[in-house]
């Protein structure tokens, strides 16, 4: 049976150490929050993930959602486990204090987000998904909307779900069929079938809010005619209390390869009365605020695996006895030494351990940006910040999920046979973890995202929010030989991002599939550079704590940071090529030579 | 529901255009089998696989064996195709003919079996470990033995397994505790439970015949205490029929990622009778001569799922009508464009395609080997090609299982959120493939495997058997112009594998852990060169064969080769960096910092 132990000390570390809290906590809107509230909060956090929702992890799995006479049940001790998390109030963490949340910053909420995941990722979706739609609720909303729903979402006594995919239609949006009839009390009638939708229906909250983009009538074909709208499973009667079944439902739930506790559902819409979210017709841009909310989350998702796959396949390098070290027997006293003293164990091990301790800061530091672009009353500061968010989301969903794949993958490697056995609960990671590479977008739309759009935007502007401090850093840094061994290799990839950067850019102009074809490898480069910065960040503060207690901690940062200078950022040289031989060896061959 | 064809042109390609038959058909032994003959075997194994093997795979994940009363039945439709299986004569295809066997060379079985594994990998695990048992008695066993149960193994009226593993020791096997007792009348009786057996029971065969290590009482402790039994699960009575029933029974079956219909089964043995095959306390050897040939034969199992998911990850691309392609709209009469005309979309079938085919030459190539060790009479050729193999078995364990996984991955990424979908069939694939990294000996294990013996055997005799064919090939080559573009990719990647393999040998004689460390990068960078100069041959037959008719093919494989030699094998730059990058940033960690 896994086990998890939420991460504190890192977490403290990357938000208090690294990354620092000081430039969200001083912002007025976040006057009472301080260091030791932070910790509180991950403390009580991790009790809760640790002992609530990761006993149901493995349970879950096993017995997942049943649908019947089209309402879902969720698996044993779930919907009990809902019911302490909204009494422990985690809903309304960030939420809005006006309509009961409890305002607090993002820097606190996307690390709690990845305890969450790593405990029991299919649970994580139900409020992951209520929080997406009450953030695109209170933005575009009307006020009566808002003082309808908002509060209770934020409470987490209703719940929320997504509704894009249609069979024939996910990531091109523009094909969608599901019909908004216009009537003449000003609400609208949905049809249509939507597919793939996480929390569609279940068992947990009395409502269910569907965020459904359809189309109405009149509207242009393509994405500019598409339109949001919020259709409950109960009508809300004006006093707040439920009325009639609105008539949509749930068809069938998908059969999936992992996050089986998640229900995935087919939902029938059939003339639902659904209300108008926003203007018309823009649907898409609206459904897209609660996109990149998802998206961070997805890559929290992520995280949040890659890390309980590290512990487990930790914990199990120490207690399996097997073979003896290469060097000669290092536990005479034992019939075979541990798996830990074999150096590609230990080559496994580090590689989640420095992507995910890496992905984190990352994460963290995105969550900053977070917080000044919501809340900073400096106007120069907040664009900044938005710029560099809007950046760095395709990077945490594409990257933070690939690390958790191929994370777990090795933790079943570490597991060896085991690993691959049901009861051990390494094989469930990897399952779980699979649908994240996907969902949101898919890791090569999110690609595109970042080659296509984010990139060129404002003539590269957003791209300066990571270029600059990363320039301003070696600068400074030029002449520190101390460190000289970790700068070094930042500076050759972020040499080489550079050269990508404005390759791509020169290309792309001439043909577009320049730009595609660079793409995923692009994104990559990006993500280990962006890493390897802050692992020099790392290093610096490791540097000035050692000495002062605590050492092991510190000295482990430095040895890790190490690992991935030579064994990980070497990728960038295979990239940078892979990127710079451009579009011709992927567009060149005609189709029906594929095979 | 995914679909299969066994790409008989590909394979007629590489086994007569790039590798070529001659060498194999020309020795006396296969002198009645000509290129016909071969492709013959081919198009039937293809009708056989496409239409019986295959349209089970989804529908045994599904219902996966069931256990009661010890005994095991396997999902509908299996048993039905098994004796189809026997009834076309395929166990016997390679078999001994003395024993009943067709006397077939491995350069067609290899192929065949490929074709198993992408139809129906949970099957062709019962069939593949009876014909390694059938190889390791012919190989050890007494004469009494073979004569006895030889020619129905190699029948496939019996089947057999291989009982290794136990509870507390996978990998390192000098832990085992499964007691042989030696009776009076010359056999043992042997004591012990064995986990993770594959076809430890199962409703296929009248017999099963259990090929287990155990330790006599008065045997050393550690591997050379150990020896190989013959416990048949019916004794087998001197006329050749059925007697008692002995007391081996499987206790229960292991549940699993993925192989559902195979039974992997904890088999008890409770003082069954057992005939001892070759030497005692030559168990682990005696048993090697098995694993060997499982290794080869986990490594079609990789190619065959990377095939077929490449296989309908192309139907889907094709199909799927998503978005326009970024340099506009290439199907103007369809609401949106194939997936086909994404730069990512193609970069990942390209990598599966590439990669694949690759394998495959690589296999062949292996194969041709096979058969020159075992039936050549020219003692110099024999120890070359037994050197060859030698090597090159880990390589097509680990790398093409690596490829599986990967491509499987990448096939479920093509299809979006419907490769998360069960019905769908492509994480079944990811699934299925996913123990082949694992099983008989992990790709960890491969890689020691060829850096701490292959590599320093005889003083590295073994590696010339590659090197010096590239050797001479770059050099024939050095002032081809018109092939420049892919020998020169060829020889930086040849060059960093010579280098690196100077640099391990000589840091490891100092430090067993420089080997260790390196091992795993070093057996993809030696993978990936071996590809490479494949792909170089196949480009130098292709060009020739172009004018002549099926140039779509050939043109094909020359642009196959360009995206290989631009997109997969700037990899070995990396490769090599993090190789001599050496063993310290993975060694100088305590245990205790890893968290």
């Amino acid at each position: 049976m896994p086990t998890y132990k939420a991460p504190v000390r890192d977490m403290m570390f990357v938000l208090d150490e690294v990354i620092g809290t000081d430039r969200v906590l001083s912002m007025p809107k976040f006057s009472e929050i301080n260091k030791d509230l932070v910790e509180a909060v991950f403390t009580e956090a991790a009790r809760f993930t640790e002992t609530v929702l990761q006993p149901l992890n493995q349970s879950g799995d096993k017995e997942g959602c049943t649908w019947k006479d089209q309402t879902v049940t969720t698996p044993k001790g779930f919907k009990e486990a809902y019911n302490a998390f909204v009494e422990g109030g985690w809903p309304t963490l960030t939420g809005n204090p006006e309509y009961g949340g409890q305002g607090l910053p993002n820097i606190i909420s996307m690390t709690t987000e990845e305890m969450i995941c790593s405990s029991n990722l299919a649970f994580s979706l139900y409020p992951g998904l209520t929080r997406g739609a009450s953030i695109m609720l209170e933005r575009h909303g009307s006020k009566e909307l808002k003082d309808k729903y908002l509060p209770k979402m934020i409470q987490g006594t209703w719940a929320g779900s997504m509704c894009l995919t249609e069979p024939h239609c996910g990531t091109d949006l523009g094909l969608l069929r599901t019909k908004a009839e216009p009537q003449a009390d000003g609400t609208y009638k949905l049809s249509g079938t939507k597919i793939f939708i996480s929390s569609g229906e279940h068992d947990f909250t009395e409502n269910i809010l569907h965020f459904v983009i359809a189309r109405t009538p009149e509207a242009a074909p393509g994405i500019k005619g598409i339109s949001l709208f919020l259709v409950p499973k109960f009508m809300v009667k004006d006093d707040g209390s439920l009325g009639e079944r609105n008539s949509v439902f749930c068809a069938s739930l998908e059969h999936k390869m992992g996050i089986k506790a998640s229900a995935t559902c087919v939902m029938n819409f059939d003339g639902a009365v659904g209300y108008l979210v926003g203007d018309l017709y823009k649907g898409i841009n609206n459904m897209f605020t609660m996109m990149n909310t998802e998206r961070l989350g997805v890559g929290m998702q992520g995280l949040g695996i890659a890390e309980v796959a590290y512990q487990n396949a930790l914990i199990y390098a120490r207690d399996r006895l097997q073979g003896r070290a290469l060097t000669g027997v290092k536990y005479p006293d034992k019939p075979a030494d541990p798996l830990m003293v074999h150096p590609d164990i230990r080559r496994m091990l580090l590689t989640m351990k420095s992507l995910n301790e890496g992905c984190r800061m990352l994460a963290v530091w995105v969550s900053e940006s977070l917080d000044i672009m919501e809340h900073s009353e400096d106007p120069v500061q907040q664009q900044d910040a938005d710029d560099f968010v809007q950046l760095m989301t395709p990077i945490i969903k594409a990257f933070l999920t690939d690390v958790a794949t191929d994370g777990a993958n090795l933790g079943i490697q570490i597991y060896g046979g085991h690993g691959y056995i049901q009861e051990w609960g390494m094989e469930q990671f990897a399952r779980d973890a699979r649908i994240a590479q996907i969902y949101e977008g898919t890791n090569g739309v999110q690609a595109l995202d970042l080659i296509g759009r984010k990139m060129p935007a404002h003539t590269g502007r957003y791209l300066r929010q990571f270029f600059h401090p990363v320039e301003a850093y070696l600068k400074a840094h030029e002449n520190n030989t101390d460190m000289a061994e970790f700068i070094g290799p930042l500076a050759k990839a972020f040499g080489r991002l550079q050269q990508a950067t404005v390759g791509i850019a020169t290309k792309a102009l001439g043909n577009p599939d320049e730009a595609g074809a660079a793409a995923t490898d692009y994104l990559r480069l990006f993500a280990l550079t962006a890493l390897a910065y802050l692992w020099c960040r790392a290093v610096e503060v490791s540097s000035q704590k050692i000495g002062q207690g605590d050492d092991e901690f510190y000295e482990g940062k430095i040895q890790t940071a190490r690992f991935f200078m030579t064994k990980i950022l070497p990728q960038s040289s295979s990239l940078f090529s892979q990127i710079m031989s451009g579009s011709k060896p992927l567009m060149e061959m005609p189709d029906v030579r594929f095979g």
